[in-house]
Parts: structure tokens; sequence; C-alpha cells
């Protein structure tokens, strides 16, 4: 096989059978298939697009690159969840110790945030002395122990997609559900996963804008998992504002653990959100019937406390100083707390969730660069949401700061992310698909 | 500007400003444009287009990377010639001192064929002592003496179009009309050319098999020449054989001198394509009036012998052996001629001209690979074109060979090549168009 001609073969829109994927895949690996030639494929894959047949072949060629963890001596459906990523979203940090919780098993790899704020694995750091590489054998002995870890990715897994995601960020070939959606299910079968819950968000705060576009990408991740094997469901989500009311990093471990004692409502989006992601893992781990029938059960494990002490256990057992889990203000000392007002009194009407995000990566929530340090405690605490009503004397949200030299900055990026309205605005939904 | 966003720009099907292609360019010369974003750019080009004013400034923009010819001091006009490539085509030989003897001015340079056969310039080394690496001076003084020179492509004209190519190439974005006639054009203008005539070769033989395709190239590259205000012509010719009889370095080169010595018919196709590309150098010339009526010279140029002094006059100057001109049959010695036999006697039907440049460049006539050594004394001649009929016994081609490893793949390629008929096959067209 020439790589030439297998460019040119997707160039001219033609498929590519099991063999030619493979060698495209592992030639990339191997370094015979360069860069640049990489590059050149994956344009044509942009703009001609692939069949399932191809995309289920390139996620299992990208699987086989690398390790391929065995989770087959823990028991029962070890089940994984997915973001696309959001702004406020705080779920992974709920449903995994509820999912536990009701019996699930979660033995979970999550990656870094590169974007507005941490990833999950950056919001577990927030609590002091927690490790998040752990060994293989440790990380099973903490989901047996506890039903429930989350870790940071291995070095050594799917490193077709580590090349791949690097040379598509540099090449203009990001937004292709094609390679979108071979990248995250690649991973999360490599790492072990039986089952799959995935929260395709959609809105200005999420990388699929339209609800057309998550939907897509959403159809072809649930089509891969069922051709290559894996059940898998994705719920497909609003991120026109902020999930949860925290945006920052300790302020969202907070936030989770103040859901899961129950000092959230459950009429909450973040919790109606992490209800229905929790709720399709029980149902997909054979735990409940269907994701409704699931709801009372998780309902139960925040009353009863045991999905807090799923979390806390886990902590513990991955280093973490458990005082931090039992008074989360310790998470949040920060030497600041600005109050943000509106101009004048009126409802919250558009909110551009990724502004707000950007505002708080400013001042030190996030990352710009793989290399950046984040400040645990800083972040943006709402304190309204879509739809209510502020007083001209009333914050709708607070920065949390440490570093002010971005102060200002961050306060522009606010103010100009949460427009007022003098009418109350249209509901927006919150769920918009279930695609399974 | 950022290079990942004029990527997706492309990718997204959207039009290029001047300014942003000359950043893509400039970019890849000076290393920031990294290859394997200039391939993925490229491959977004293959795939969504380019539009006529995109192509005109990708163009100028190649040709203003590097050095770019003065020939203002020469007389007349310059008037280049370009052939996309075809098996046994020897026209520049030919054409180019033809003009000259007219009184048209031709100095040009030239590439290195990587192909079934040398390009021009190893038919010109056919010739021992020639040298096709002319410092500018000594060009000049040449053109100026003889009225014709053809030399090596000076090495810092069009840096970008190196690039781009040898990136082409390994990336299967070859096949892209925005991304060859810019490539062509852009070094026909860095070289000097005040008018250029196009001999697109379409057909089995020819990098653009249909006419259509060939159209489309042709007509691209005549809109470029017009919106930079260099008058080109485009003739689309045939290679569904090969042009003349000769393949090979010193046979192309002793048919030139044939053809220039008035030893082939006016009527022969070689002829035909060579009055039809002279006769339109000379209309842009200025010399005649049109293509047609321009002919009557050519053939006194022949007739007079003034076309041959030309040719001799050049390799002279450029350190040439002339005995090897005045007696061109020392170009051709080798060990051994093999005659190649139909199996049954019949009318020679579909030629397939490309394996037959196979079939030269197996036994050392053209180069595989960049650092592959040519033997310019082998090749292959037809003794029957297209159409005539072959008896049992009667050698249709003659295989020159020194070095015999590889003449039962030759003669198996060549036999292949050549389909035999019981009734004479339709005429081939010879010109299909032109373009203007």
């Amino acid at each position: 096989m020439l790589i030439t001609e297998l460019i040119e073969k997707k160039r001219d829109g033609f498929e590519h059978t099991r063999g030619e994927i493979g060698f495209i895949v592992n030639g990339l690996v191997d370094g015979s298939v360069a860069d640049y030639q990489m590059t050149a494929w994956m344009m044509a894959v942009c703009c001609r697009g692939m069949s399932e047949r191809e995309i289920a072949d390139l996620t299992l060629a990208m699987v086989d690159s690398g390790e391929v963890m065995d989770l087959s001596d823990l028991p029962g459906v070890k089940v994984d969840k997915h973001s696309t990523g959001g702004i406020g979203d705080t779920t992974t940090l709920i449903v995994a110790p509820l999912v536990a919780a009701c019996g699930g098993t979660v033995a979970k790899m999550s990656g870094r945030g590169l974007a507005h704020t941490g990833g999950t694995l950056d919001k577990l750091e927030s609590v002091p002395g927690v490790s998040i590489e752990q060994s293989y054998e440790d990380f099973k002995r903490i989901v047996r122990k506890t039903g429930v870890c989350v870790i940071g990715q291995s070095k050594n897994l799917d490193p077709a997609d580590k090349k791949m995601y690097a040379l598509r960020d540099v090449s203009g070939t990001v937004k292709s559900i094609p390679l979108i959606a071979s990248s995250i299910m690649s991973k999360k079968i490599a790492a072990g996963a039986d089952a799959i819950v995935l929260d395709v968000k959609t809105g200005n705060g999420a990388f699929m804008e339209t609800v057309d576009a998550a939907r897509a990408l959403a159809r072809e991740m649930v089509t891969i998992g069922r051709n290559v094997g894996r059940n898998t469901v994705a719920v497909i989500t609003d991120m026109n504002r902020p999930l949860g009311m925290a945006i920052g990093n300790g302020l969202e471990m907070r936030e989770a653990i103040e859901a899961l004692t129950g000092k959230v409502p459950y009429t909450d989006p973040l919790m109606q959100v992490s209800f229905r992601l929790a709720g399709h893992m029980l149902a997909l781990s054979g735990i409940a019937p269907d994701a409704e029938s699931a709801v009372p059960m998780l309902e139960r494990a925040i009353e009863s406390g045991e999905g807090f002490r799923r979390l806390r256990a886990m902590l513990e057992e991955m280093g973490g100083d458990v005082r931090f889990a039992d008074d989360p203000n310790l998470l949040v000392r920060v030497s600041r707390i600005v109050p943000v007002y509106p101009e004048k009194a009126g409802y919250i009407g558009r909110i551009d969730a990724k502004s707000i995000g950007t505002a708080a990566l400013m001042i030190g929530a996030g990352r710009a660069k793989v290399t950046d340090r984040i400040d645990p405690a800083v972040g943006i605490l709402m304190k309204k949401r879509y739809g209510d009503h502020v007083s001209e004397n009333e914050p709708y949200a607070y920065i949390y700061i440490n570093d002010e030299t971005h102060l200002e900055d961050a306060e522009r990026y606010l103010a100009a992310a949460v427009t007022f309205t003098d009418e109350a605005p249209e509901p927006l939904p919150l769920i918009y698909d279930v695609v399974e």
C-alpha cells in the first residue's frame, strides 16, 4: 500500500477498507506516515466524510494503536461517562459517586482541560494531596473498595489519538465529525469501558453550536458504540448558559459536594442533567430498568449520604486531605471576593457561556497554554441564572480572585457576557434529545 | 493572521484575499507555515477549489517568492513553451530553434524529467559536453548570438513552487487544477516569459487523461496569463500514442535533428504539433499574423537549414561536441538493438503510451528516483504508428539497450502496450482544441 494512493482515494471521495485504515493509523504511530501526509488525509476526511463502517474501523485502529485497559476482573458493567465540554459542568464529580452508591462500577480515566476552566483532573486536584496518577493496581484497588475512581489517562493509551489530536489542532482539521467521534470513542474503549454515556453539549458555550451539529456527532458516536459492541447513549444538553453556578476548580468541587449532600435543589439544571446521565449509566449497567426509574435510587443515594461517602472515600484513597471534603469552603479561600452588579435592574436574558469561561480563565481558573498553572481557589460564582430577576444593588455573580492583575478584563468580559432585559425571557430547553 | 484560520476558511469553501494567499506562500518559504499545515491547506484547495482571482494571486505570490529573471535587455518578445509532458515528445528541441530561425527569441529554462523518459535537459545532455548550467550572462549571450538557449532552471527561481511541488508529490495533492496551473505558470513568469504557448497533453499517456480535464487545465492557465499580463495560448494535443517515434534521450535528440533537417514528413504528428506550437509562438511574438500563416515560414526554416544551424550553434555554445549533431547516429550507439515483432499480423489499434514510457524507463532511459542515472543512448524506437499494418515477421519497434538486466520486463511491457486488430482502427484526432 502507498500512503499517497490512500490519501488520493479519500480525496476523490472513495471508501477505505479496514486494512487501509489500519495502515494509515499504524503508519502515523510508527512514523512511516509523515505528519504532512496525515494532515492531508485528515483534511480529505473533513471534506469528503467517512462511512459508518470506516469510522468504526478508524476507532478500533486507534484503540489498537496502544495499551488497552483490561478491567474484566472488576465486578459488574464498567460504565464510563464523557462530556464534550461545557462551562460550569461539574457532572462527573456528582454522577460518578452517585452511580457507585447505587451499585455501579465507575473506573474512569479523564483528561486535563485545555479550555476555559480545568478538566475533571484539575477539579480533583483542588483537594490538597490528591494524586491523579495512580498505578494500575491502586486504580483497581480503589474501584473495588469504593466503586469509583477517576484518574489521569495513561500515557500509553491511544497514542494514535494523541498524535492526531495534536495535528488536528494546528492544521484546521478539528471540526470533523468522523475525527471527533473516533477520538472520543477510541479513548473510552481503550480505557476499558463496557458501556458509555455521552453528554453532548450544544449552544454558545459548546464546541457544537447548533442542536443539529450536536445530534449529528451524538448519532455518530452511538453508531460507533453499536458497531464495536459498546452500548452507548448520548444526551444532548444545553450550553447556552453555565450548567452549574460555579466556574473554577475549587468552586466546582464545592458545588459537587453540595450537590451530593442535598444542598442543591433537585430542580436545578445541574441536578437534572446529572440525574439523567447517572440514570442512563445505571440503566446500561443493568441496575435500573431505564434512566427514569433510576431517579428515586439516585435521590436516595443523596439523602442517605452514600453518594458523598463514595466521593470522600475516593479522594482519601487518592491521597486527598478530606478536611477539604468535610468543609468545602476551605477549597475556595481567596484574598478577595468581588461582587458583580447589573448596570440596571432586569431579567437575565442571553448568556454567553464561553465568555464567562474566558473571564474565569483570565483570573487563573483555566489554562491558555498547556504549561499554565491553575489557581484552584479562584473563579466565578453565579448567584443568578438565566431568566432570574436582578435588582440594581444585587450582585448577580462573585469573582473569587487572588492575583488581581486581570480583574478589570474579567469584569468586562463577564459584564458583556450577560444581557439584561425588561421582560422575563422564554425558558431555555435543558435536554434536547437522547440518542440511543 | 493565523494559519489554522486560513486553512479552515478554505476547508469551509470560502475565498482567500490576496493578503491571505501571500501570507500562506511566504510562510511556507520562511518556515512559519509548517509542512503539515501546507498539505492540509493544499488538500482543502483540492476539495474546494479556488476562484480565478485566487489562482492569479497564488501564481504571483509564488513568482514573488524568489528571484525573477529580467530578460528585458534581450530583443523582441521572449516567448516560452511548456508541455505538460508526454511520451516521445521532442517538440521543444524542434520548436525552439525553428522559432529562433524565424526571428523569435527563445530564452528558456527547463526542468529535469522525473518520469518515463528524461526531460528536455536530459535530451540536451545526450550530446557529450553540453552543460545545462550556464551563468545568467552566458545564457543571455547565447540567446543574443543564436536566438535560442535552453538551460536548467535557476535554483533561486520560484522556491515556493519547489516546496509545494515536493509536498504535493507525497501528500496526494498533485491532481488539483489550481495547484497545477499556478505551478506551471509561476515558473514560466519567474523565468522572464513575456508570452507563453502551452502544450496540454490528453490521453492514456498524459497527466490529464480526458479532453475535458485537459481543457479545464488549459483554460485555467490561459486565464492566469490574461490576469497577470502574459499572452498565453494552450494547444490541447493527443497523447493516446507516443507523439514521435523515438522514446529515449539520444533517440529523441536524433529525431529532433532529423526533423530539423527535413527527414521527417510534414504530415507526421510530431511535425504537425511542432508547427502548431511554433506557429502560436511566432504569432505571440508579432512575427506572424497567426499560427496558420507561420507554417510556410517554418517550412522554409527547415528547408534552408537555418533551424538546424540554430540548434547546432546553441549546442556548441553550451559546450557540446557538434560531431554528434552532424552525425546523430553517434547519439544512439548501444551494445544491442532488439527487434520487437507482433504475435500475429494486424493493424496497430490501442497504444498505451504510458506503458511504452515505463518500458523505456526500465532499460535506463528515464529515472524512477531523482538519483537514478540515465543512459542517453538507450530507449525504444517505434517503426510503426497507430493504424499501421504490421506483418508477422515485421518488427514494429526496436529496443536500444546496453544493460540487459530488465530487457524481458521491457519487452513484456511493450507487448502489452500495443494492441493489434484485424481491421484498421478509426483515426485518432491529433489536436483537440486551442484555448486562447
